[in-house]
């Protein structure tokens, strides 16, 4: 029951009124016994130094960060993680008398969700599309992960050379390429790698149709696909890839296994689900999606 | 099930760790079935701005304000009602588009919590207990009950003289005296009246011995003695007066109307509880009390 000792959690974002991590978090509380209560709080990007003036100072615990103020709450905090200071970005901030620390659990909700499929990026030649936010979490979880070689494609190329150099000077990956998302020649990219990913957000409700390649013909069998989309749960991109005997999987437990990493962050704790739970969530989640 | 649409509210103050308005506005959310959270937050006198300025914009719909805020509040609202404007504090405030509204429902609780006894009060002698500012609202509801002659006793007697001051030229209210909670002649007051308020916190727990009288043997059948405390149920005075024959009432429905009418403020509705869910939560907050 809620009363006057609830402790308060957050996600901060614009917009952020599809978000699950509301439904998410407050399952978790349920499941661990944790008094609090966690809400979804639109912040236009010019009124975030006055929430997170005003959260700690109301007994705010921690708040999760979404798009577009990521950048903005890496910057704000007092204290950055290490891998915050590397990457510049934050998804999860917790107050604390001494100030705001900031964190980022979104390459550790990549590797965490990877799972049984493991093995499979041990010296993987990995093709990823997209070079923003995501994608830069992605490819530190990548430089973890021991691959061979890491293709950026994207639609904006120069973004895809900037975070080239970026996993080349900062994640110490030696072979890193960069490539437009049109190039005539993506086939041959597609063909080359045995893992491809989509931190973009083509595809994406309500936009199904689109997926970030126009030609699907060279995906087959030796493919694993990682969309990082969750709605629909299974995006055009993966449905093509499935078809010609990809492997596939969307965004859901990535999500998950970031949201309980901020969870456990705030909590100092050690939480995990269990196989029955974490199936009893995603269909929670799934209920939720449109 | 909270989402990413869940309205947020709650209580400010400091303390609030006993506020028991949590639990029974999360009761009202539930019964009409409004997706909303309530939560308690400790603010510190220093930080109220902040609080007002961060609330909003994180999308609050509206606050409930406690002790020390309540003057505060008024003064930073943006807009106050005739009520706020009288009474020069607020209890509830409002988050909108054009900026603060501030409400007060302490004198329509104190009304609304009357119920049966309100024939009582029309033409009544009264003796207050207190000076402070519920009783300057007890003051303004009593004045719209119809009494004849108010006296307020109070340990600091320039603070009742400017409260009988207040209640003469603000509340045109005729025949008001004030005196010292220690009297000599305090026994002859309590004759005087057939109604007794208690707006201190004498008797409030964890001092549950205290009482604002110290001789009850002036109190009996004709007395409706009125004790705003709630916390014990029944406080020493109301167990004294009780024993001499007297009615005796504790301030707990009083809580549940102006938290009621502040709901209804902010969700523009008229809900009202039937007897029963009245009787469920007041089982509800007796559990959760001391």
């Amino acid at each position: 029951m809620l009363d006057s000792r609830t402790k308060i959690f957050g996600i901060i974002g614009d917009p952020v009124v599809h978000s699950l991590s509301p439904v998410m978090q407050n399952y978790f509380m349920k499941m661990f016994k944790i008094n609090g209560v966690y809400c979804a709080f639109r912040i236009h990007s010019n009124d975030l130094e006055t929430c997170l003036k005003g959260a700690p100072i109301m007994g705010f615990v921690g708040l999760n960060v979404t798009l577009p103020h990521k950048y903005a709450a890496a910057q704000t905090a007092t204290f950055s993680s290490p891998e915050v200071r590397l990457l510049q970005v934050a998804n999860t901030l917790q107050f604390k008398q001494d100030g705001i620390h900031a964190f980022t659990t979104d390459h550790y909700g990549f590797i965490a969700s990877v799972g049984e499929h493991r093995a499979r990026f041990s010296g993987a030649q990995v093709l990823m599309f997209g070079a923003g936010g995501s994608a830069r979490s992605v490819a530190f979880a990548l430089s973890q992960l021991g691959i061979s070689a890491l293709t950026i494609a994207n639609r904006n190329e120069s973004k895809a050379v900037e975070l080239a150099r970026f996993c080349q000077q900062n994640l110490a990956m030696t072979n890193v390429a960069a490539i437009s998302i049109n190039h005539p020649n993506l086939s041959h990219f597609i063909d080359q790698a045995t893992i491809l990913i989509n931190t973009t957000s083509l595809g994406m409700y309500p936009i199904i149709n689109e997926a970030p390649v126009a030609l699907f013909t060279s995906i087959g069998k030796k493919h694993f696909v990682y969309d990082l989309i969750y709605n629909p749960l299974m995006t055009r991109f993966m449905y093509e890839a499935e078809k010609r005997g990809a492997t596939v999987k969307n965004g859901l437990d990535m999500l998950i296994y970031q949201g309980l990493a901020s969870l456990n962050i705030w909590s100092y704790e050690d939480f995990r689900l269990d196989i029955n739970s974490f199936n009893e969530l995603k269909s929670l989640l799934y209920r939720e999606l449109k």
